[in-house]
């Protein structure tokens, strides 16, 4: 029983995060609900938790997460790190890469968090680098063909937007075998590239995340680029706007990033090195199984499904 | 076009919240996507959008409230309102209401914020009061008997947790007709009472809200109460707990509520009356199938389908 809480009614019974081994639990894997306390009372149920599975991992089933797909946006409060999806989105990722480089996000501005919505960021609109961007376009990447070289792990669940949805290195997508397509979808944490009425006018310099309920009817309508791997709950406290949409109503509100880099840019020392467990490998298989048949004792009733935006995808510092 | 951020890039295209006539948007509309802007030139498209549809609403298309089963939350930053359930949770709710009018929850505690999951409130733990409750027991409400004196309407698509879906009196539920039984589901803003391990522990002193990705899998497992019909922003930015399981490791961190009052009980300057649109009404019928195919000209591909969750149950100041 955890000591900080001994007394309280748990949603779901305690446990003890290993919070040495996983970074960034609020993003990763305490943004699902909470690991379970293994169950020795129970042993014709097989299912482990999430903590024993990941602490049993082979160093085989963790990939690294590329220096080159990671961006650190530098916020007041600390970093969130995203993941690009460089697979599913590779001429938005290439142009919010650009975008970095060239120092464009620094100084950028949190313009907009919209409750159980979207957080979005650019720079200020009344400058001269926004205006300059107003009029460039970019290619749509909302949806891909399939690829056989594409790794596609099936979530064996029904799904209430896609005929199949799964996992491809570490993101969650879908797939419609009929039209060929695949594509990203819309979690919590999701990042993508706003846009306007034009299919092709989003051109990476406002990026939004998820913070709410999966808005997975913007699925195939706009360029899912990546996804907060850590941080997300320094976007998600963020307070609210309050003018249409979640905008914040006068500039002095907006919420200042100092700086938004490519890890690959960064020195050894500021690094975070992360490594995700790979959705291929037989270990989230086993993940993916237990956390849609919760056997701990506080459940009663077990779901035997789990949503394509409940799967933990975790998340650890790398080991050196 | 709205004013306040006239070049931003939208995620979806802008419009104006019709904030005079919503109570609580963050709440209740703005928690989901935004309200699209009218269609003038797509006559071949009828699906309205959710602000036209409600202003076309007739009054009898709303329902009052019931002060009785109205609670409010008094925080540091202002009022959060909640309607209990009565018809699926009689006897939590009417614990949960007993509760409140022997002052039980006055200078009770926010202890708990994980994001992505659910805010937790109780009184300290070292309380006699709160020391008291902890061997008080209380029928589980996880299901209820199907009746068909109770109204359901049916979402039409398909869900990944239960065979049907749909709405009961403005509250999300799930149903299986083999089991005869119905049940409240776990979205965005629905409150629950908090347990041990044993069906019978809730008791009402410990209540959540959540706060992310609908925790499905908690449906059928734990007694929901009600849900958060306004001001839920006020718990989803609270600062996350760094303790496990998102508990705030010291008590100077936990969050005071000033008292928690049933409206019944306010004097009537201080309340808000509030209505809610009919489940069953012919307008929320069309709202459903306007959330389900978004026609407005910056969605390219409508999902053709809308989650349980996703769907918005709008709630406004009653007229007087």
């Amino acid at each position: 029983m955890d000591e900080s809480a001994s007394h309280r009614r748990w949603i779901v019974c305690a446990s003890r995060l290993l919070a040495l081994v996983i970074v960034g639990t609020a993003t990763v894997v305490s943004a699902q609900p909470q690991i379970p306390k293994p169950q020795t009372t129970q042993p014709q149920t097989p299912t482990s938790s999430t903590a024993e599975l990941l602490k049993s991992a082979a160093a085989s089933e963790w990939r690294e997460i590329s220096p080159e797909n990671t961006l650190y946006l530098e916020l007041p409060g600390g970093r969130v790190i995203i993941e690009l999806n460089a697979a599913y989105a590779p001429v938005n990722a290439a142009a919010v890469r650009a975008l970095v480089r060239e120092g464009y996000f620094d100084g950028s501005l949190v313009v907009r968090v919209q409750d159980n919505y979207v957080v979005q960021w650019a720079r200020s609109e009344n400058d001269e680098r926004a205006k300059s961007m107003s009029t460039k376009t970019l290619k749509p990447e909302f949806v891909r063909a399939m690829d056989p070289k594409l790794p596609f792990t099936r979530l064996a669940y029904p799904d209430t937007f896609a005929p199949e949805v799964g996992f491809s290195e570490g993101f969650a997508v879908a797939r419609d075998r009929k039209l060929g397509q695949t594509w990203l979808v819309h979690c919590y944490g999701s990042v993508g590239v706003g846009r306007d009425n034009a299919a092709d006018s989003g051109n990476g310099s406002e990026l939004y995340a998820v913070i709410g309920q999966s808005p997975r009817h913007l699925d195939r309508n706009i360029t899912l680029v990546g996804r907060v791997v850590q941080g997300i709950d320094r976007l998600s406290m963020m307070p609210r706007g309050t003018g249409a949409l979640g905008f914040y109503e006068s500039p002095s509100e907006s919420i200042p990033i100092r700086a938004v880099r490519i890890a690959a840019d960064v020195p050894a020392h500021e690094r975070v090195d992360l490594e995700a467990l790979r959705t291929d490998s037989k270990t989230f298989a086993l993940l993916v199984k237990s956390r849609a048949n919760r056997r701990e004792a506080w459940f009663k009733v077990p779901a035997g499904r789990v949503d394509v935006c409940n799967v933990p995808l975790p998340v650890r510092r790398k080991a050196r």
